[in-house]
């Protein structure tokens, strides 16, 4: 058989990392990275709005062409590769990341009218500004319309596509009046390969389309116009500038137009699958199945499990998205995650302690050498809202249990640890509804190179956690994508089923549970939930608040009792 | 007249320092800091419990020698100074600092038998290790002798007399066995000036005694030996190797021994005043009068108020001590305090920002320049316990409302507020008692030096703030305790208010609250109380917990929109 190439593109949040992958085997031989240029690490920055987060497009185009080229060369030191044998592209990226477009499919940010105002930038998955809108949103629906955020954990939340777009209409309506249709960067980059010149020409994934924008075949598609109009009539004339369908990868977005096959040195035409976001490629590049549960830790964290669609599913409260085919086709794709995991180690790390990325392994080592309980630490982890399973952005960080002898290491360990937390009650949510969970694959930069924070996740959840064979899944799953997009006969497979068992890898490492940690964690997340449902507004039944201190002292001094006779300098 | 002058020796936590001050008009002509040696600046540690803080009592006799030497040294280039005319000595320690010492009034730590021992050298006053003593002495108090801690506020504190010793007989019962006696700081220095060499002829001042010990003449001295055999058989005896009597400071403690003299260059025989705890001749020194609050704020800040002792005193709940005498004779002296204040900022920037005395200076200019509620943040100060108006050790620090962006500075900030919440907390119980507040002035290192905290100060108690005419007003206050020892005859005077009317300065500087800010303060102070009742164990009825998070998110909107438009980088 001839040897076939797919290229996977993923976009993150602060560099566009581009691989070009084998489809027989899953080796990768050529990789490229690029930091965006504009911004702060390419985040546009608000100084007097913590929440704003907008991202220039243009470092979206240049970061395409840099990173695939410079793949590509680098696979061209390996003696098999030609680029007449790549077969497809993938592409996956963060979401929901909506940009404003004109009539041309160009980002009205690239216009020089524009490219001086925030809103007409990419509006980041973590931008917050529209907790208002989302807020709107959710009254709306649940008063209105409730089976439109009945599958995306009943509230709508300020990441998503709708409310901001809606808040860019209230702040910045001249943008709004501008934009011919708004894109999902996950549709806008396959577009811009695939050559689209017109918005209403976008082939848009369901992924986005369903997590994001209250998509669905069941109502019909997009929210009805009458729903959109109660939140704003000009929100209800938009949607006919947006789409009628989205659909699933199994087909592929388009193929690659003459101008970037030039720009890449690739054959015209070949297939450009459908983009999705990187979570979901990443899931599948992590060798995600029934029952497993593939967790893609980095600035943020994101949740994949999926289930066969030909069976019933119920609506799960606080789950983000259940939307039919969003992460491979066929099967139900269910998305959690938790809004700031890296992001929160790096704000306590460079924002607190200003250090770099030395001070990041020196208090992961000190943390280490920590036990559970042992710091009396107790943490939420809403420095960034919390979006499974509260679903509110107007959520902050608390840290509790502070002497004045409480280190720094202390506090970062508490803040990995609260966002194990946070993940335990994901898995809690889930499982308590039906969704199996016999298998967690851990992938992203966190999970590969942080082993504290993958053993204390042990520790919490009491389960293995396993690092997925192949690093950089996200771009893993989009070069599947492609592959599948490209098809068999082409050298690629015919199912996302068939490409995984090839294309990726076993668990590159397993981190086991620690018993009697998994036991003082049983207590102390006994302590959080106190904590999480009080400043969640969980629970209107008073928690016993006024013993936490005294309960954590007691836990650490029970910790310490039973320790080896060591000093922690 | 013939000019004389008196010294004041004022032991803090990290040092001593000692002043030669003019008699006639408060001018202080000589003046000597000794930092101690030992330990971390001073203090020994253990690195196993964080409630742990001890000091060798070696580097208090060394500091005593060094102090009293280089400060009359330095006064010695007055020219109307001479040794000759220095008429008594005063001292003030921190306390409760009890320390066993032998039948000679040595203390044990200074033996090489027991000097790597821990528990034989002073325990410092923020030493936690007896929380479990001190609530068995509150539980029995409260079943069998409530009148006991009534006046000091119904809960006996782990910083106190009591159950710091019964803490050593419990973990240390070797030490415990090995004292003839335990002396508080506040009479050992004295005793040692005077020469005195048994424990039972020490004079005892009645504010360790009062404060601490559970001593008042309404039931004939130190705790019955029923009440102390309840807790222990062996504290009941040791109660007859303390002492029956303590005394406020209208008579000396002594006259100089003739080896003192010969060290110090002085005459013999001159007035050794009774030794008082630092805050209580801080207020001394800052001109404490019926209607005034001082608040000596250092790494701590204890409280001062007084009330004519032949008018009737109601004991006030969560107040830690109403002793006749304690400060001034012929006054109620009245004592609350904050357990970390300086510390707390020492704390974030020394121990979690890694900083130094530059970075201290820098993020209070940075903290100046936020706007009340501008951060977002809620703390709460209790990260060693709270004193007053909880008496809790068992308590820890709450930091709420952190983004990802949340800097160093506005953390700095709410640490300052929350000790200010806690200040106000403390005059709302005073004034709910009918203590009048009708001035309050504030001395101690914080308020000289850091304009910031004193500004948030005026506007978290709308009310201004005035900072103590003189410097260092603990020793200020112990030279008036010498002046007053010494008598008029002397060249001193007779009385404590004489002595303050020519030894004390009018107000330094005034910080006037301004009413925007305070407005906002009243809201965060509302939301404080919210978390202080929770956590503090206060109130049964649960806090709106689920909504503080958003409340602050708003007040910060308000604050920011209603802000002139600049951009804090």
């Amino acid at each position: 058989m001839t040897p076939a190439y797919t290229i996977g593109v993923d976009f993150g949040t602060n560099s566009v990392r581009a691989i070009v992958i084998d489809c027989a085997d899953g080796r990768i031989v050529g990789s490229q990275v690029f930091d965006y240029p504009s911004g702060e690490q390419g985040i546009l920055l608000d100084a007097r709005d913590p929440h704003l987060a907008r991202q220039n497009p243009a470092d979206y185009l240049a970061g395409l062409r840099a990173s695939v080229s410079g793949a590509l060369e680098s696979a061209g030191r390996d003696r098999e590769f030609s680029r007449e044998r790549v077969v497809g592209i993938g592409v996956d990226t963060t979401g929901s990341t909506p940009l404003p477009v004109d009539a041309r499919n160009q980002p009205l940010a690239l216009d020089a009218r524009w490219q001086h105002h925030l809103p007409a930038h990419a509006w980041l998955w973590k931008d917050h500004t529209s907790a208002d809108e989302a807020a709107a949103i959710t009254a709306a629906a649940r008063q209105h319309a409730p089976e439109l955020v009945a599958p995306i954990g009943g509230t709508y939340s300020s990441e998503w596509f709708w409310a901001k777009v809606w808040h860019c209409l209230n702040v910045a309506p001249e943008v709004f009046d501008a934009a011919a249709s708004w894109v999902e960067l996950a549709d806008f980059i396959p577009a811009v390969l695939a050559g689209v010149s017109s918005p209403r020409d976008i082939r848009r994934c369901v992924c986005a389309a369903g997590h994001k924008a209250m998509y669905s075949e069941t109502w019909g598609g997009l929210p009805p116009t009458a729903f959109l109009a109660r939140l704003h009539p000009r929100l209800a004339a938009l949607r006919d500038r947006l789409f009628d369908r989205a659909y699933p990868a199994d087909r592929p977005a388009g193929h690659l137009s003459p101008e970037w096959a030039g720009t890449f040195g690739l054959r015209p035409g070949i297939a450009i699958a459908m983009g999705g976001f990187d979570a979901h490629y990443g899931a599948v590049g992590a060798g995600i199945r029934g029952g497993t549960f593939v967790k893609i830790i980095g600035t943020s964290t994101c949740d994949c499990a999926i289930a066969p669609a030909d069976q019933p599913m119920a609506d799960i409260p606080g789950i983000c998205g259940i939307v039919n085919g969003s992460i491979m086709p066929g099967y139900y794709g269910i998305e959690a995650g938790q809004s700031a995991v890296g992001d929160l180690l790096k704000w306590w790390v460079e924002e607190v302690c200003l250090g770099d990325q030395l001070l990041h392994e020196q208090l992961s080592d000190e943390a280490g050498q920590l036990r559970a309980g042992e710091s009396g630490l107790l943490a939420l982890d809403w420095n960034n809202g919390n979006r499974t399973i509260l679903v509110d952005p107007r959520l902050t960080g608390l840290l509790l249990g502070q002497t004045l002898r409480t280190t720094r290491a202390e506090v970062y360990r508490a803040l990995i640890e609260a966002t194990a937390f946070g993940a335990r009650a994901i898995v809690g949510r889930l499982k308590e509804y039906g969704v199996p969970i016999e298998r967690v694959v851990c992938c992203g930069g966190i999970a590969e190179k942080n082993p504290v924070f993958m053993q204390i996740y042990a520790d919490v959840l009491g389960a293995p956690m396993h690092l997925a064979g192949s690093p950089q899944t996200p771009a893993v799953g989009a070069a599947i994508s492609a592959a599948v997009a490209a098809g068999g006969a082409a050298g690629g497979y015919d199912t996302f089923e068939a490409a995984q068992r090839r294309m990726t890898f076993p668990h590159a490492r397993t981190f086991q549970a620690d018993p009697d940690a998994h036991a003082t964690y049983d207590e102390l997340y006994a302590i959080y939930r106190e904590l999480h449902d009080s400043f969640g507004g969980v629970s209107a039944a008073p928690a016993a608040l006024g013993s936490i201190m005294k309960r954590l002292l007691a836990l650490r001094d029970r910790v310490v009792a039973r320790a080896p006779q060591v000093t922690h300098a």
